[in-house]
């Protein structure tokens, strides 16, 4: 399988991400993608290649222009107002309660703040969202990785992987947030629908449901949007991905929100990946985009799910076994000791490979939140 | 003039709030109440007295009863999950952005989160508003020193001073913020309407915009609400404040904002001044609710704007000269030493007193934000 990597996600680097009111480690980390890669490249099963460069439009596509013009100038705005961290995160946003009676026109028709921690607040959902130099660059790269990946699905690759970072699920269309600034799997079906004419099925098995893509595609039928999370009551991102949230207008009946209560195992999360599997093979498309997130596993400091090793390489095979062709995009995953062995176990399943689990790479481990 | 006051404020004593992601010592203190009380009670022009209980009813005649339960909630909640810390802070906000394209019944109608944190940020609006274990009672207070300035004033004084702490302003029908959790001015407002059937006005000096305020009251024709406040754009709240925002439905041109570049001094601020109240001139009624901060001084950390103390003199006399009874209730102020001198020039200019300025209480300096 072909492995679209590009170093560049290295420039995204924050140290800290602040939970609950206090900067803590960041999960999100360069280490994550490079331990990634150096297990893939250890298999004789994949092949790395390096990104082509897509420019603006087809990020264009599914996100507000001014959340890209805010994210090119986030850190030298922050810079120049000698904000005294070497991140820019936001403490003030604009919730739905703060608008409560106002008509939405006059609500949308506010002007975007000046001041760089109040506009990172109007671009934003959380403060767990650290903005550093490097970040644009990086999140421009992950876009590129991920059309990439587009580009070798539709020159006949039966399926290839993109190692994007920054991860993109949580990113809506005029709002980053959830360690994500460009929503990497909305931009690549968008541009699969775009290409093929065809519908497009995203299936999205990072932890965390996906509330970026849910957004982008809320009113369209032409992509169908199928995820597999923890009950948002209990953990990020708290305030959608509910069952009885299935798409309005157009694309009333093509959301589908499978919510897990805390702690589920292999078994209840395989019959979970089979309703949805079910919901795709019973809609039109020849191609499948997985947002692929690791924070399912029992050991992730985040997730809250208990998905073994040996399950993801079963998941992978089940998602093959659709017939489509995939577009396989990392989003999540926060126990860096195990990510090479479970990127290996999904991967080389969703290709027919047998899967002899190796030990984990040497890294720290990560206590649970 | 009489004062109202309690010590319960005390309980709410939050020794951090998280700004930019990362936390600095609180600016919303008890000691800024302390310090007034203490500057008040040495000025034989003021008599200290008890605020009285006056229950729920008057709160949720402009707030959502889920605010209420969740601030009764909020602590044990947090330390029933064991947070390590010793203040609840959200770190992730229902904003805006992440709903678009959802009708607003279905996002009205999404579950409140179970999570402690998640369910700080259903409420919440910006991570500056720590939550500790005296807080609910603290706040409760507040509006109960509120409704007892109401009382005095009803009872036939011509004004009437209440030393709420924490303030109220920022927070809205269905959301706390700002360092506000219940909307004392607001609770007022509600109050003087329900027992005069007269028209009232609002008139708030704090250097912050009301957002809160405005909020409750945006559809409402019977109260009318006028800030003078900093540009949103440069400064908290950051998404509401601007000269557009007039009102709608049945509140449609009864909402006055009159921001103002960082800066201002005195001889702008007065004439922005002169504005509002003749804006209240110009409508009925007999009551005025001023919200007073005095975040609007010259050396305020986090204010923005070059206020007085003689200006402070000159606008309570202004004020007053309205001719209509004063409901004067606390709202922000954070440069503690300037607190006590600051009150007494507002409050001595509202009743035609002489103002000498004196020395500033002993307390520490802060530095600008």
């Amino acid at each position: 399988m072909k492995v679209v990597h590009t170093d560049r996600h290295r420039g995204h680097a924050p140290t800290v991400e602040t939970y609950l009111g206090l900067p803590e480690p960041a999960n999100e980390v360069p280490q994550r993608a490079e331990i990634i890669a150096a297990a893939l490249t250890a298999d004789d099963g994949f092949e790395l290649v390096e990104p082509t460069s897509h420019g603006e439009a087809p990020i264009l596509a599914v996100h507000d222009a001014g959340l890209l013009r805010f994210l090119a100038e986030a850190w030298p705005a922050a810079e120049s107002q000698r904000l005294k961290r070497d991140f820019l995160v936001a403490d003030t946003y604009p919730v739905r309660a703060m608008f409560e009676g106002m008509s939405d026109s006059m609500a949308t028709a506010r002007p975007e703040p000046i001041d760089a921690g109040g506009r990172a607040g109007w671009w934003g959902l959380d403060s767990g969202n650290p903005i550093t130099a490097g970040t644009y660059d990086a999140s421009r790269a992950a876009v590129d990785v991920a059309l990439t990946t587009v580009d070798l699905v539709l020159g006949g690759e039966t399926a290839a992987y993109g190692l994007c970072r920054p991860p993109g699920h949580h990113a809506a269309r005029a709002m980053a947030g959830g360690y994500c600034f460009f929503n990497n799997a909305a931009v690549a079906a968008e541009a699969i629908v775009a290409a093929t004419g065809e519908r497009v099925a995203i299936l999205d098995v990072d932890v965390h449901h996906g509330n970026g893509t849910q957004q982008i595609f809320w009113r369209r039928g032409d992509v169908f949007y199928a995820s597999l999370h923890v009950d948002p009551r209990q953990r990020y991102p708290f305030f959608l991905g509910h069952s009885d949230e299935t798409g309005e207008g157009a694309g009333a009946g093509e959301n589908l929100n499978l919510p897990l209560p805390e702690g589920t195992g292999d078994e209840a999360y395989l019959a979970a990946i089979d309703r949805a599997l079910e919901a795709i093979a019973a809609r039109p498309g020849s191609i499948v985009v997985v947002s692929l997130g690791f924070d399912t596993y029992e050991l992730d400091p985040i997730g809250g799910l208990s998905v073994t090793t040996p399950a993801y390489h079963e998941i992978g095979r089940r998602v093959a076994a659709l017939g489509r062709r995939l577009v396989i995009l990392q989003e999540g995953g926060y126990h860096r000791p195990s990510l090479g062995e479970n990127a290996r176990a999904w991967l080389r399943g969703a290709v027919g490979r047998p899967f002899e689990p190796g030990s984990w790479a040497s890294g720290d481990t990560i206590a649970r939140r």
